[in-house]
This record gives C-alpha cells, sequence and structure tokens, in this order.
C-alpha cells in the first residue's frame, strides 16, 4: 500500500553521511523502504585510458544484497556475471556524476563510487544518483581541506527521480507496489538548476502520449527541487 | 565529413528483405553507412517464465561484427561476456518490440530477434529497431499467411531516430563523426502515430537545457514519419 | 590502535533484528567496527540433492561491500567470480548451522542465509556466524509460530570467536590490526554449552606450540559463553 | 535438394571485395547460399609472443550469425564462451594462412582475419579460407602500394575446398544435405600449384578405404584450381 | 636427443590396465616418455540429445597436468576454460572411438573416456586414442561379462600413430623435440586392417608436396600394425 | 571394508620420488589406495605482490582427475571453474609449505606445487600436504647443489593427516569408506618435532565434547611422526 502522500511528494527522505567509516565519502540514502549505502573511494591513480593525461575519472558500481527484495534474488557474485539490469544502472549512475564533475580539475586520480542497495522498494537508481553525488561532495571536500585539489572540481549538484503514470494519474516517487503497475515509469536526472543530464522514460505495456511524459516532467522538477535540499542539508551536517 | 544534408533529414535509407533465406523474416537495413541485418526467428516455445500460460514473447539480441567499425573492436564471443553496452542495447531493443506486440494474441511461441551490425557508422541502435520491426512484421504476416495465427498480435509500427545537438544546432540522424562530438544525444522510439515508446536523452558532457531536449523532439517527429514510410514500403514488397 | 580492553573481553557487541523489513529473520551484527547483515530466507523448496526426501537444508552465501575495508577492494561480481577467501567462508557458516539443525525435522524447505559484511575490521567470519543463528532462530521461531513447523528443528545454539597470540599474549576477538601481526589465528565454532563444530588455527609464520593453542581454547569458551548471551537477548526483544 | 551440377563441380561461387568500407581487406564469399564476410585488419602492433623479434603475426576469428542456419543457433557471446568447432576451425584458417606468409617479411605488425557466416549451407569453413586469403592479399596490397612494405610477405596462394563420399560416390564442394548424409568428410587446404597446406578426413560413421580417400584427393585438386582462378579475378578488380 | 632407432620404429611402448582400480576399463600408456592415463567410466545414463532413443554414447575429455610438460604450463581449470588444443582434441578421441563403436548395439548408456596426460614428449594426443581404444575395449568385456551387453558393439580396433618430416626424411612416432622442427606433421588414426577414421596432415612452416604426405602414409601403415599388437596383448592380461 | 590394521596406525604409504622426469621436484605418494601426484616446480619469478622486494613464494594447485574416485566426477576445466572444495584445498596446502618457508632465503623466484589425486580413497589433503613437503624439499636441494641457494630456506619439516571418530572411536588416517561415516573428522598439519602449523577439526554431524577433540590429537602425534620417517627416507633415495 502506498503510504498516504500528495501525488506530487516525495517519499520519506533520509541521508546518514557516517554509516561507513572507511570511506572518504559516503551517503546511506532512504527513499521510504528503499536503502542504498553509496561509498565514494579516491584512489590516486587513473584508469589506464587516461594515461599520459592529467584528467581524472569518476565509475560507479551498483549491487544488490539478495535479500533486499521482497522474495530473494540470486547473489550475482555467485552467478559469476553482472546481470543486465546492473550493467545498465551502474552506467547511468556513472555517467550521470561525470556530467557535473570537470574532470581536468579533479588531476589525476580515480573516484568510484559503490551503490550498495540494502533494501529494495523502488526507486533504486534514483535514490544511487542522489546519494552518490553526496558522497561524492564529501570526498571531493575533503580533497579540497587536505589542499590536494585547489580548486573544486565539482561543477553542478545532480539528483534523481522516478515518476510515473499509475491509474492513469501521474505520481512522484514510485514505490515498488506502483512502479509494477506503472504504465509509463520515466526517470529524470537533473541538476538542481533545471539542467537535464539524462531522461529514460519507457512506455511499459502500449505507447502513451506526448503530454502524458510532459506532465511526468513537472512532477519531477518538484522532486528534484526537494532532493536537492535534502542533499545540501546532509553535506552541510558531515 | 557529413555528407550534404539538411538538418532535419535522414542519412540514406535501404531495406533489404531478402538477404537472409532461412529467417522467417529478414531486414538488411542501412541508414547511411551504418548496416545492421535484422532476423526474425520463431520457435514454437516458451520461455521459462510464461510457462503454463497462453502467452508468447518477443526478445531480442545484438552484436557487431568485429571490423563493423573504423579500428577492430574485439569479439564479444572470444572475451567471453557480452559487454555492458551490448546488453543495454538489445534490452531496449526487446523492450520496443514488446511495447506493440499482443503477447496473448502471440500465442504460445517466441520470437528472437537478431540484429547484427555489419558496418558502424552511428545510429545502430536505432537502424536495428527500425530493422527489427520489419522484420517482426513480415513472420508475423507469414504466420497469418499459413493460419498459424488467427489475428495480427501487432498493434503498431515502431521506428526509432538519434538526434543530438552538434556545434549548438539540432541535427537528425547523427552519423558516428556527429556523434563523437554531440552535446546531447537523444533516441526517440516512436510509432508512426506520435506515441511514445521509450526516450532516452544523455547530456554527454555538461548539463542542457529543457528547451533543447524540445528541439531535438520536433526533429524526431519528421525522421520517424519518414522512417516509417521506409518500413512499410518494405514490408509491401517483402 | 585497540581500543581498551582485556584481553578475554569481547569487542563492543550488539545486535539489531529489525534491519531488513523482508527477510524472515535478520541480524545486523556489530563486533567493535564489524558490522556484518545476516539475512534469512525460508524458500519451500529443496535443493536437487535432497528431492525425494523429507529433509530440507539450510546454505550460507557470504560477500562484503567494496568498500567495507580501508581501501576499496574489488566487487566480486564484476571479477566475475567469488575468490577464494570467500568460497572458504560461506562453506564453513552452512556446515556451522546445519550442525544444530535437525533437518528431518526442517521439513522439505531451504534455509539461505547471506552475510554481506558492510564494515569490516577484523572477525567476520566469527561476526557472520553468530548473526546468522541469530536470523535462522528468529526465522524457525516464525515457522513456529505460523504452525508450517510443529516441533523445533533448531537443536543448539551456535556462536563463533576468534583468537589469537599477539606480542606473545592471547587475545580475544582480533580486531584487523592485531589480527595482521598475530602469530596464531584461531576460530572456535562452539555451542553455547561447549560442545565442538568447529575449529580452525592458522599458525601465521611459524609453527607454534600446542600449549599456545590451548591457551586460546580458554579465551575462546569465555568469548562463546558472552556471545551466546547477547544472541539470546536479541532473540527474545526480536 | 541439391542443385544439378556434375560431381566435380564447385556451386555457383562469388566474391564481392566492396561489402566492407572499413577493413584493410573484405571478401564477402559465396560457395553457393554459404556467404561468408572476410575481412583482414592491419594493426602496427605484434602479439606479446613477438615482442623483441622483427616478425609479424596472421590470425584468425570465426563466428556465426546466430539465424544463418535453417533454424537458429545460440549466439556465442552470450552463452559466454566460444564451442569447440568454432575454436577448431578459427585455428584452422590462422594456421593456413600462415603457411603462406613470410612472417619475418611481413615486419613487426599483425593482420586479424575475421570470417562472419552470415549463411550457412555446408562448407563455412573451405568458404572462410578461400575468402580469408583474398582479404589478405588486398589488405598486404595496400600495405605495398602504400610503401609500408618493400616486398610481399605473400609467398603463396591458398584455397581450400570440401568434398566427401554420398550415396557410395565422390562429390565436391557439399551443401549442408549433402554434407549431413556424407559417409567421409574431407577438407583439403592446398595451394594453387599443389602444395598441401592442411588435409583433414573423417569417416562420419564407419572407417573408409584408402583408395576412397584418393578419389577425394582428386576432386579436391580440381576443385582448388577453379577457387583459385575466381581469387585471382576477386583480387585484379578489387 | 632422439634415442636411437629406425625411422619406421614406433618409441619404447608399455601399457599398464591396472593403474586405476575404480574405472571400467583402465590404460596406462606410454609411447617413450610420453605417458596418458586413459579411463573408461561407464554410466547407465544417456546425454540429452538421445533421450527417446535406444542409442548409446561415447566421448572424451582430455587435459594435461600443469608439470607434465619440461616447463610448467598453467591450469585449465583455474584458468576458467579449455584452451583450444584440447577442445579439438578431446573431440578427436571421441569421433576416433565412436567410428569403431554401434552405438545402437551399446544401448542406452554412456561411456565417458577420460585421457589425462601425465608427462608429454610429443604424439600425447596419438597415445591418448590407442590407450582409449584398449580402456574402452576392457569396459565393454566387463559390460559383456556381467550380461548388460548381449552382443559386442565394438565393430574395430582403432589405433593413432604420428609422422612427420624432419631433416627432409620421414620419421615415425614424433618426440617433442622432433615434433616441433619437424616440416609436416600428420596424425593417421585408422584400424588394424588398414581402415581409415582420421587423417590430419599439417604442414608446419611451408607448403608440401603430395608424395611427402604419402611417404608418412606409408610409415603410418607399419606403426597403426605394431601399435595394435601392444592393443591386444593388454586388453589380454587385463 | 577397511583392511585390518591398529586404531593408531597409517594406511600403507610409499613414495615414488621419480614419477615425473621434468619437475624440480616430484612425490607420487600413497596413503593405502589415495594416490596423489606432487610436482615442485621452479620459476625465476616473482609474483606481482612481491615485486620491488628480495622475497620468494610457494604457491600450491590442487586437481583431481574425474575417474579418480568411486565414480565418475565433473572435470573442473570443462565446467569453467574450480569447485569450493578445491579452493579451500589447495590455499590450506600453500599456507602449510609457506610456514615452514623463509620467503626472504629463497629469494626473488617462485616455486609451484601441483598436487593432483590420481586416486581417491580419503585424505587426499593430507597425502597432498605430505607429499608436498618432499618435492619441495627435493627441489630446494637441487638449487643448493646448483649454488643457486646459498642458505637453506626450509626451517621446518612438515606433514599432515587426518582422524576422526568411527563408531565411537578414534581412528587415524581414514580411508573413505571411513571418512564418509565419522562423527568428526579432523586435519592435523604438524612439523615432525610437534609444532602446529594448521588444525581443522569438524563435527560432521552434531557437536561433540573437547576430550574427542584431545583424543585426535593424540593419534596425529603418532601419525605425524610415522610419515616424517616416510618423508626423510624418500628424500634420502631420491
Amino acid at each position: 500500500m502506498r503510504e498516504i502522500r500528495q501525488a506530487d511528494e516525495l517519499r520519506p527522505i533520509s541521508i546518514d553521511t557516517s554509516f561507513n567509516r572507511y570511506a572518504e565519502g559516503c551517503a546511506l540514502i532512504s527513499f521510504g523502504h528503499t536503502r542504498v549505502l553509496c561509498t565514494a573511494s579516491v584512489e590516486e591513480k587513473q584508469p589506464p585510458f587516461l594515461r599520459n593525461t592529467e584528467k581524472g575519472w569518476v565509475t560507479a558500481e551498483y549491487g544488490m544484497l539478495p535479500r533486499a527484495t521482497h522474495t530473494r534474488g540470486g547473489r550475482e557474485a555467485a552467478r559469476g556475471k553482472q546481470g543486465g539490469r546492473t550493467v545498465e544502472i551502474q552506467r547511468l549512475i556513472g555517467r550521470s556524476l561525470r556530467a557535473v564533475v570537470d574532470l581536468e580539475a579533479l588531476g589525476p586520480r580515480s573516484i568510484s563510487i559503490d551503490c550498495d542497495v540494502l533494501q529494495a522498494d523502488g526507486g533504486t537508481r534514483t535514490a544511487a544518483i542522489t546519494g552518490s553525488w553526496v558522497a561524492l561532495r564529501i570526498a571531493i571536500n575533503r580533497l579540497l581541506a587536505e589542499g590536494v585539489l585547489k580548486s573544486d572540481p565539482i561543477i553542478g549538484q545532480v539528483a534523481a527521480v522516478s515518476c510515473g503514470f499509475v491509474d492513469g494519474a501521474p505520481l512522484l516517487d514510485l514505490q515498488y507496489s506502483e512502479d509494477s503497475q506503472a504504465e509509463m515509469d520515466a526517470n529524470f536526472i537533473m541538476t538542481e538548476d533545471g539542467g537535464v543530464i539524462e531522461v529514460q522514460a519507457t512506455a511499459e505495456d502500449r505507447p502513451l502520449h506526448w503530454d502524458q511524459f510532459m506532465a511526468l516532467k513537472k512532477l519531477a522538477d518538484k522532486g528534484i527541487h526537494d532532493l536537492a535540499e535534502y542533499q545540501r542539508s546532509a553535506v552541510a551536517a558531515a
């Protein structure tokens, strides 16, 4: 059951930046019952394809604990390969973060973002992106504080939110039971000032009208605005 | 170099439905120098998750010959795994086709679409989707002609086209040299009557404005309209 | 630095049985900074080798988040295989639990234990076993309460603790900085009433004397006794 | 059904050297309905085992599109490994070409031959070898024309043909329906002047007499002679 | 160094049929310093593709211990895949044995031949085939003696031998130091009465003349004749 | 059936150090019908993690021929991965040997131990460790004799033996039929002078008493003492 909230209201959001004591940046983020642990790990080495440059890199990996979900799923490490959905999501997270980082200014180092879903109730990829930015921001702040970086390579604040049509009406931040019956499912990855980083909209069953897509965009604008507030508070308190 | 054409004009399109003599449906489709062989294979069996139902399934696999590209890439079969990009694309093709097929009406059988890129010059996924619909349409027509199917399970005509901002201007159906310098790259998968199946827009480097996205949508509308014509001609001539 | 405690004293222990809302049994267990999420998932099906019997099975899988450790390790799912250490540990957890379960009494079902290390500071396998018993106990209690099971298949309470010789002196429940300099590292897996389930002792560098091993056994007896208390409290409060 | 031709006659042969615009050498070769795309890719690097020498290398990979055949086969990239038959064939192609190349004269570079079967009706390995020589010859001609090579490293012209006993009679260049009922299947890989590069003869069901093998050899001589003509014409027209 | 023997003489041959006490048939065969352990395992089940038939199957696997060779090679199980050479050889062994077995007469069961090279000095595949026939013969004799089989499914006696041109002269049964400098390497797999099962001849470096191939055939005839004697003695003494 | 011997008596032991002519050290060791071929291969290179040090390394791999056992098991190379049991055992062998080697004194080289089980009747891991020490000792003796090593890096003599409770009584060196019904199974890896290297004791079914464990220790002391004698004789005769 959807807990009672407005169609344009996010589920309860929380961000804990102290859950992991070793990572350079950390955010345990919850969108309702969805809970994703995001860590940022700084390594003073470049990926092979950047050798002989002064650029850095930001990459991401995504995983889900076998019992994050209502019924147990398989363990990808035991199966010996990451599924197609995992690969899609981790590539998306990486691209989204790199769109707001000046890789030249980051210098010859790598930041690896790990997003591990501890509990899944819909929206794991949007929670992962929103939390990853917090972990990245904290890790970069530490590099600035330590003097490793002289100028800030982060040039934007990115958050992500899902929305969809359920029972013919647009709805923000779908939980699993809503998502599984949505007619269209869209993820908006945007900056806090309205810049578009990535838009993915999928008609789940049948083609939809363009004005339905536009209605989702309107919801997403509000969701991104609210998430950006949570992110700033979490970073300020870290 | 971009061969001379208007910003809202497709590259030269051709569709050959006779290249493969064994498949139930076939389309060797070219978008400029991009050439993708799409085949539809009908099998009278269901995937395991549909057992004990009367539904059918449509799935897709995507591959690229090692020397489809300007410089030779590795062979996925030799590396022992499909790359993330491959997995993303083949899932997209499958979803796009299923959005216009009534799986109940298809009955307890499977149609496997294979999209193999023989030559790649940008837009392989949009060519693959556009050609796959043709191969699927021909395969279904054969099932109808043979009386295996009583009613047509295809409920829409789907095509796909890419567009992007290059040098600050919107451009339809990007070739590789354009795509690699685009500021935003979007793929629109739509039905011939304007229904939205999937939209994917990615800011390659920096966040963009929403009105830039809307300018791409306008180009896509024209591209989809033109591709749908080519599809109908190819099916009619098959 | 070792936080100040006696040589025969456990690190601070905590067990949270409510962290995961979906699993039939759950224990987020901490041994100092080591934190392992243990879930028990009940499935009404048998493994293939028990078909045509009335027996059940208990199995375990183990994993570690990439940034559980001081520096980031690789992700096993991305590498495509579980490492030797992972395989060793998950087999150990499974054996240890099965030694206190009457598989006939469990009936034709499976319980999968997932132990995922969220933070690692030494002793992850002993924390995993100790927490797994709690998750298993809660899951079984639920089956008893629901009437699925008529009699209790659990015939013993199992806990595990490490100990070692550090700087020539025996020490209980080693943290990572101690473990990495220990001359002998032993894990004792025992029941709360002193029964031996598994003993593993390894001289890290040079062979040691048997009386050193016996000194560790004495520490372990105390550790197991104390852990058993924590387990009972956690189950009672669940 | 075998299309009508003499027992010592090849199926219709065609070779198109312009199908792929990027490869340094290309031959889309048809033996009847069997159609194999062969490309030669030149890379200015040596394989690891030739480091610190002045020698080059020629290697080959072989693949088959899933629907090249009458019924769809699996995709090796999706299964995650190349089958035994694929491995055997690609090793054979590489060995056959290296037997007519002076690797010292080729200098410190690699030529990768990719043979991808677009349609399969028997004889894919012999078509692949015959076409690969054409692609290799064209690629080497280009290196000579560009002055990269001063002297021609190709020291022979190689072609391949299958033959077998069908219904007790020897037959040249078997199509699939013939091959599957042949009592002996032999592949002859020879130079245009009668040199032996590789002979593989397999009694499919029961041991055969040596004079049967010799009868096949006689057919092969004619087939190789005719194929060599087609090769020379294709290279001349490229 | 080649130990002194005539050009048409086999290396010292020995066959020990008692090395493994569990297999239904066993032959530890030596061709000089090459030593291969061949076992035949009978299982009362059919491979999947023979279900619903009354036919049996004979299959083979081949492996080499890492230190069978002069310098240590990798372990295929550790690398996670069988190499191309291994796959080629084990397919060859299986085909060669099936050519002398009436699979209908074998009935609905499988015989798995395992050929493991304990020491390798050239000719491992020919030793493996020659020894495998002995192991198979012994296993079948046991099935006949036990009354499981009523009639003998073995319809021929197969052996294999290598030969090659070394320093311009034909030589039988090459050891490693000879094989590595041979101009042509051929393997003949034949029945004791001259039937041809498989012939593989490879010019190692440059094309050779057909009469060179014929000279090897003559040597092989003698080698096969002599090996067949050793096989019969070993079976008789088993 | 257990062949008649005392409860504290080893099965018949034999060690053949000449079975493999290429390895720097070799021991084909038998514990009753269990037969393991252990080879030591010296390579003048370090593993990657020791680069820029002067230390050497000793590592081990373990395998079992498919028909080493009463019924045929699968081939790990064919399955594409080493099983959990294999990984556990080969890590144990490596650790056990390194505990008696001064890796600094070994210098910048690697010794790879391969333990391949040719026949298995229980105790393969203890036979493997006991035989590996012999192979290692012979290989090191050769390095000393050749002057490659100036001082002996081996600082202890290690052997291993299993013991268990069968029908309520302690028993040394279990064969398979005993091991499979043992209530506790323990492996003791010790030096000839009583030093403890690794102890692994597992209650197979139910927790046992500590004094049962101590009874096994007493048996192991005798077994290790006897095995050490066999080792010394084998090395002396090599």
